[in-house]
């Protein structure tokens, strides 16, 4: 098994467990994500990055990547290669000698 | 090398390319992570979970993913560690005889 | 008509015009403005928050009043009223002599 | 003073006896105002929106007023009319016969 299959399977036999299935549609995952990105953002409300507290960091990305699996296991995607198949995508919108130090977005390139 | 090591060196490379180390500190990456997840929740707006377009989905969880891993190595942490650290610690919160079935919140139940 | 009953009128109107209502329910409402929050912090990604485009701040936060003036009506919430009441709650919570000058939350002070 | 200024001047009133301006640069204050926006999403967290706390609702739309009410007085904004503005353009993108019933966005109409 992957290190990113034996994630998936620790979360889903804690989700099963506790018969959580039943509110696990897509829509209310990807607000619960969106929730935890939001939790995570309050680490660093009104102060530099430098100063975050990283215990909360460390807590809050765990959500989101929790919830990031489960959602890709409700639709059968596979994480490596979604995320490979991205950046290809994104190595055409973003070309190197175009993209290179510069925050814009490709429609703004 | 792990899938987990594997993205994250992908990630990397992408990122380096580009210069893009400049923009990445921790604030900003929390902040892309959530507007990834808000693009995310986009896919699913006035609309059925069933109905979600999931072409969209797999593009904005990829971003998500992306991101994710990014924060993880800005502060040298073992995604496979910190999210089984938090299905323990959540496993405390959530006893499978409180929790078993109900979406509350650990501090309501 | 106040200002904030001027502005539900004409948003009500532009909803209704367009046989939107059905899609209005709460949980889809709050969705959306997250949405257009999010737009609203992207003005500011990777960049200081004088660099922003004032424009874009500008047209997302129209977005999100448009939304919040949306649900307060859907629950027929007074928003002049429930600001200042939550001003007296967050007064008792942070009380000046506490919370000045400080950017903690009222649980650390 | 319309109910808009009247409740300006009572947010800024608070705002300066904390001596919290300091923090409230625009990027800050637009994370803040999303922090808030994904607390009002948990309200309807794995739920029909029919069994929202409304109380809830309530204290957490209150807060998204706050903010955004706080980040146009710091771009010098007029509420109104960046509402209104907003909706005459939404009226274009959206025109009734094309808009009517429907909830695709502007640009798949």
């Amino acid at each position: 098994m992957t290190d990113l299959e034996e994630l998936r399977e620790a979360i889903k036999k804690f989700t099963q467990e506790r018969d959580w299935d039943q509110f696990h549609n897509g829509k209310d995952l990807a607000l619960a994500l969106s929730i935890e990105a939001a939790e995570l953002n309050e680490a660093f409300l009104w102060k530099d990055a430098k100063d975050v507290n990283i215990g909360k960091v460390k807590e809050e990305l765990a959500d989101i990547f929790n919830y990031a699996i489960l959602i890709a296991d409700k639709y059968d995607l596979d994480v490596k290669q979604i995320v490979l198949d991205k950046l290809s995508w994104n190595a055409e919108k973003y070309p190197v000698e175009k993209a290179y130090g510069s925050a814009m977005k490709y429609n703004e390139l």
